[in-house]
C-alpha cells in the first residue's frame, strides 16, 4: 500500500500501533493512542461511572502510564465529542502530560473549557484548537486526520479518517445514522464510501448496540412522540433526560414554543450544557428560559420543566421532586413526568424507586417502552452493517463495547457480502499492530482503572474496595484488649447486629479468656492478639453465622 | 347480598377485613390475612430477596406482629403455590404461631416439607393438609375456600374463591393464562366466569405485568424455541433457568429425550426441586438423570446440563463455570450456554458480568431478547383484562405489584366494559374493610420487613444497615487514645485509603493535640473523646474530601 518511511521501525513493513487505554471491552472511559514510529497521537480522554461493587467511588478514569512513559512522543490529541465518557477525564490527564495541540469541534471544546475551569486549569495551560467538521489537520509528521460528521445524541460529533504511512484507519467515533438529525446535518456517508473505495486498512467502529436488530430510531421520531404526548397534557410537565442530550433538548424547546409552554431548566448540569451549547450556537432558544419563580404566574399548561435526574440519582432534580425535598418545587396531582431516557445498566433499581414514588404522589408518569420517548445515540445492526459495507475495511476492530457487544459486532461483520479479512477482539492495554499485511496483538501496556473518590485520585485500590465491601456486607467488630492494670477487653461494633448486651458480654469473655491464656503462657503480644482474633472469629461465626471484619487491638 | 351473621361485629353490615402483610405495593414476601368476626385465615408466607441497599442481608421475611397479636383467632392457612415468595418464610413464621391446618396442593406441600425439614421442624409440629385443585375446604366457621387451577411457571398453582358472609372474594394468586401449559391443564376460566355471574364482591389479582401490553407467551412457545435452538447445536449445551420452573424443565426433559441428549442437573436447588417434583408426580423423566461423571463417556452433542445461576449469582453453577472455578466441569469452545431467564431487577449487572465472561471464554451464548427462550410466569394486560371481564368484581384490589404495577392495573380495569365500582391501591399493613356496600381502608397494622442474616432473624435493623452503607461507601477510621503513661494515639483504618504513612501521622497528630488540649483543660473523658472526634472529622474532610465512619476510643 505504502512504502516504509524513514521513521518506520527498520526491518519491518510500515506499521501503526493502536493502543486502546480505555473503552475497549467496556462502555466508558474512552481513550486510544496511535503510535507510528516515534510519534503518538491520542484520541479522547473519558471517564466511567462506578458499578455497584466499586463502593463509594465517585468516578473512574483510565490509567495513562503508557502516555506518561512516552510523554515526549505525544504530538497531538483529538476529541470526537463532548460526552463525559470521552472528555470527562481530561482535567485529570492533561495536566500530567506535555502541552500539545488538542483538536475538537466548537461545542466539544466549549464543554472541555468549562470542565477545565472547574478544576482551576487555565486556558494558557492547554492548547485547545478548534476544528470544523470536515477539517483536516496534521499531527506530527505521520498522522493526517480528516474529521467526519457522524450523528449522535450531541451536536458537533465526529468520526475521522486517519491516514498514516501504514494505511488508512476509519474510526466512527460514537454514532448512529440519524436520517433526520435535530441540526439537519446527517452523517457523511459519501466520504466514508469514497474512503472505502480508496482503501481502508482498519475500521474501528462503535459496538454499543451490536446486539440490537434493525435501526435505532431517529431523534426526529422521539421528537414527534414527545410532541404528541405533551400536546395532550393539561398540567405542568416535568421532563428528564441526560443534560448532554443537546439535540433532544433543542427539539423540546421548539415543541414547547409551538405549544405555548415556557421552559425552566432545572439542575446544575442541565444549565451548564445549555449555556455552553447556546454560546457555541448549538442551542437555539425560541423563548428565553425562565426560572421556577418566573413561571409561578403562568398557568400549569404553560410550563415545561427540563430536569436532571434521569438515572435515579436521589440528589438530582427529579429525585428531590420524587422524595418531596426540592427546595422550590413540589409535585402535585395533575402534573406529568416524562422520563425521556432509559436506565443505564446498574441504575434500574434507583430509577424504579423514583418511578414508584411518582406514582404514589399521584402524578402521571410516562416512560419507555410504553411511551417511545427515548432513543439510543448508538446505531443498531443495520447501521453498523452500513458502515462496514461502505468502509470495506481489510481489518476490523470492534470498539466501544463489552465483549458481548464486540463479539456480536464481529459476527455481524462476517455475515456481510465483503467481510473484513480479519477481526480482533481487543482489550484495554493491547498493542494492536496493523500494517498492509498484518493485524495482531503484539504486546500489552498497563491499562485499567484509577478510582477518584473525594479529593483523592488513585489512592483507593481494589484492596480498599474489598475492605469496604466486607464491612458493607458484614459490619465490623473492634476488640481492644487493655492489659493494665488488669487485663480487660472493650468492644465496639458498627453494622454488625443491633446492640445486644448478652452477645457483647459473651464476646468480651471469649476475648479475655484468649488474652489471659496467652499472657499466662508468656506469648508475644502479636500472638496474644492473634489468639484473641481467632477465638472471637470462631465464637462469632458459631453464635451468629456471620463474619464481620474483626479488628483486634492490644494496649499494653 | 348476605345477612349479617351472629358473629359479625354488631351494629354494622357484615364485613370482611383483608390485611395484606406482604406483597402489596411490592413484588415479594406474599402473605395476606383475612379476618371475619373473630376468625382469621392466612394465605401464603413468602420471602423477598434484599435489594442493593440492604447490604449483607440474606433474605427478608414479613413482620407478623398482627398474626402474633391475634394468634388465637387463626383458624387455618392456605398456600397458593410453591415459589419462595409464597412459602419461603414459613419455616420462620409457622413455629411462632399456633398449629392450625395448612392447606396446599401436593407439589406445594412437598416443597414446604423439604424446607421445614432443612430447618429441623418435624412433621408433627405442623398440620399440613393436602388438597387437590378444585377441592373445597372450610376454615373456621366463616371461610369457605374453593381452590381454582391457575397456570403459572410451577405446577399445582392455585387461585381460590373465598366465600364469607360478607360476600365472595376471588383471588387469582400468581397466574398467566397459558393456553398450552406443560401439564396440559389450563386455568379454570369457566369457574371464574360462573363466579362472576353469581357475584364476586372483591377481586384480588396479580399486577406483576400490568405494564406489558398483549399476552405473555406460553411455555409451549418457549419450549418450541428451545427445541429449535438446541436442535441446531453441535456441542454440549448448558441451560440455566430458575430451579422452580418445573414446567419448563419438564419440557426440556422431553426435548432432550427427542434429541438424544442425556440430562445432568447441576446445583443444589435444581436437584431439590427436581426430586420433590418427581416424588409428587410433577416431573416425568423419560431418561434418568445422569451425573457429570456419568456423561463423561458420551459425545458432546449427547449432553444437556441444566444449571442454577440464572441470576448471576457467582457461587451458583453458571457463575462458577463462567469464572472457571467449578470443581468438575470446565467450559470450552464449542459449548453453548442458554440463559432461559431474564435478570430480576437489581441483578442486571451480575448477569451481564457472567455473560461477558462466557463470551470471553469463547462459548456460544443464547439469551433473550435475541433468542425467545424465556417467558414470564405472570399474565400481561390482555390476560388481566380477561380475569376482570370474567369475574366482574364490584371492588378491585390490585395485588402482587409495586405502586407502578398496581396503578396501571387499576387504570386497565377502568378501560374495560364493566369496570369495578371502586379500586383501592393498598399497602402492606392496610386493613381493607369490604362488605356488600363498603370498600375502604379503615386502619393499619404493623407490617414490613424482618431481615434474616446468617443465623439472626430480626437482629438487624435499618440503623445497622445504615452503618453498613456508610462503611461500605467511605470506610472506617478507628482512633484509640491511650492516656498512660503518656498520651498517644493509635489509628487503624479499613476501606478508607491505601495505607499512607504521612496521612496517618497527620491524623495522629491532630487527634493527639485535641486529646492533650482537653486533658490540660481537665475536661471529662467523654468530652475529650468528642474533641478528638471533631478535630479528626474536620481534618480528614479537608485533607481527603471524605467522611469515613470515625470511631474514637479512649483508654484511661
Amino acid at each position: 500500500m505504502t512504502k516504509p518511511s524513514q521513521d518506520a521501525p527498520t526491518g519491518a513493513a510500515p506499521h501503526l500501533e493502536v493502543v486502546p487505554l480505555g473503552g475497549m471491552g467496556e462502555i466508558g472511559k474512552n481513550i486510544t493512542a496511535y503510535r507510528y514510529g516515534d510519534e503518538i497521537m491520542v484520541v479522547d480522554g473519558g471517564l466511567a461511572f462506578p458499578d455497584a461493587h466499586q463502593m463509594g467511588i465517585d468516578l473512574i478514569i483510565p490509567r495513562i502510564d503508557y502516555l506518561q512513559q512516552h510523554a515526549g512522543l505525544i504530538k497531538g490529541w483529538i476529541l470526537t465529542h463532548g460526552h463525559e465518557d470521552h472528555i470527562g477525564a481530561l482535567p485529570y490527564i492533561l495536566p500530567r502530560l506535555p502541552k500539545v495541540p488538542v483538536y475538537g469541534a466548537p461545542l466539544t471544546l466549549g464543554l472541555v473549557r468549562e470542565k477545565l475551569s472547574e478544576f482551576g486549569i487555565k486556558d494558557g495551560d492547554v492548547d485547545l484548537r478548534e476544528v470544523d467538521l470536515n477539517d483536516k489537520v496534521r499531527i506530527g509528521k505521520h498522522f493526517h486526520v480528516e474529521f467526519l460528521r457522524m450523528t449522535h445524541s450531541i451536536p458537533d460529533n465526529m468520526g475521522y479518517l486517519l491516514t498514516t504511512p501504514a494505511g488508512v484507519v476509519m474510526h466512527t467515533g460514537d454514532f448512529k445514522l440519524d436520517e433526520q438529525p435535530a441540526d439537519g446535518k446527517p452523517s457523511d456517508l459519501a466520504r466514508i464510501e469514497q474512503a472505502g473505495k480508496d482503501g481502508v486498512l482498519l475500521l474501528i467502529s462503535d459496538s454499543t448496540n451490536a446486539e440490537r436488530p434493525g435501526r435505532t430510531p431517529s431523534e426526529a421520531e422521539v421528537a414527534r412522540n414527545l410532541e404528541e404526548l405533551i400536546s395532550g397534557l393539561k398540567g405542568r410537565v416535568f421532563l428528564t433526560t441526560f443534560a448532554s442530550q443537546v439535540n433532544r433538548i433543542q427539539n423540546l424547546l421548539h415543541i414547547a414554543h409551538r405549544q405555548g409552554r415556557r421552559v425552566v431548566m432545572e439542575g446544575r448540569s442541565m444549565l451548564k450544557y445549555a449555556q455552553v451549547a447556546q454560546a457555541t450556537g448549538h442551542l437555539e432558544t425560541p423563548d428565553p428560559f425562565l426560572t421556577s419563580e418566573e413561571v409561578s404566574g403562568l398557568q400549569d399548561q404553560q410550563i415545561l420543566y427540563v430536569c436532571t435526574g434521569s438515572q435515579g440519582q436521589p440528589m438530582a432534580v427529579l429525585g428531590r421532586l420524587a422524595f418531596g425535598n426540592h427546595a422550590k418545587i413540589a409535585l402535585r396531582r395533575g402534573d406529568s413526568v416524562i422520563l425521556s431516557s432509559n436506565p443505564i445498566p446498574g441504575n434500574e433499581e434507583a430509577v424504579n424507586l423514583i418511578v414508584n414514588r411518582l406514582y404514589e404522589i399521584g402524578v402521571d408518569v410516562y416512560y419507555p417502552p410504553t411511551y417511545r420517548v427515548h432513543a439510543s445515540g448508538h446505531g443498531s445492526q443495520e447501521e453498523l452493517a452500513t458502515i462496514l459495507n461502505l468502509a470495506r475495511p481489510k481489518f476490523f476492530l470492534p470498539w466501544h463495547g463489552e465483549p458481548r457487544h464486540q463479539i456480536n459486532h464481529a459476527k455481524l461483520a462476517q455475515t456481510l457480502p465483503r467481510p473484513p479479512k480479519r477481526t480482533l477482539i481487543a482489550k484495554n492495554g493491547d498493542v494492536v499492530r496493523v500494517g498492509p499485511d498484518e493485524f495482531k496483538v503484539t504486546g500489552t501496556v498497563p491499562a485499567g482503572a484509577v478510582y477518584v473518590d473525594g479529593l483523592g485520585v488513585g489512592d483507593i485500590g481494589d484492596d480498599v474496595l474489598l475492605d469496604r465491601a466486607s464491612m458493607g456486607q458484614e459490619g465490623i467488630l473492634i476488640m481492644t484488649a487493655v492489659l493494665h492494670p488488669t487485663p480487660h477487653v472493650e468492644i465496639v461494633s458498627r453494622g454488625f447486629v443491633r446492640s445486644n448486651r448478652e452477645l457483647d458480654s459473651q464476646i468480651r469473655k471469649v476475648a479475655l479468656e484468649a488474652v489471659e491464656g496467652g499472657l499466662r503462657e508468656k506469648k508475644r503480644l502479636e500472638d496474644v492478639r492473634d489468639d484473641m482474633y481467632g477465638a472471637v472469629r470462631r465464637f462469632v461465626r458459631k453464635a451468629t453465622g456471620r463474619n464481620p471484619v474483626l479488628i483486634p487491638m492490644i494496649v499494653d
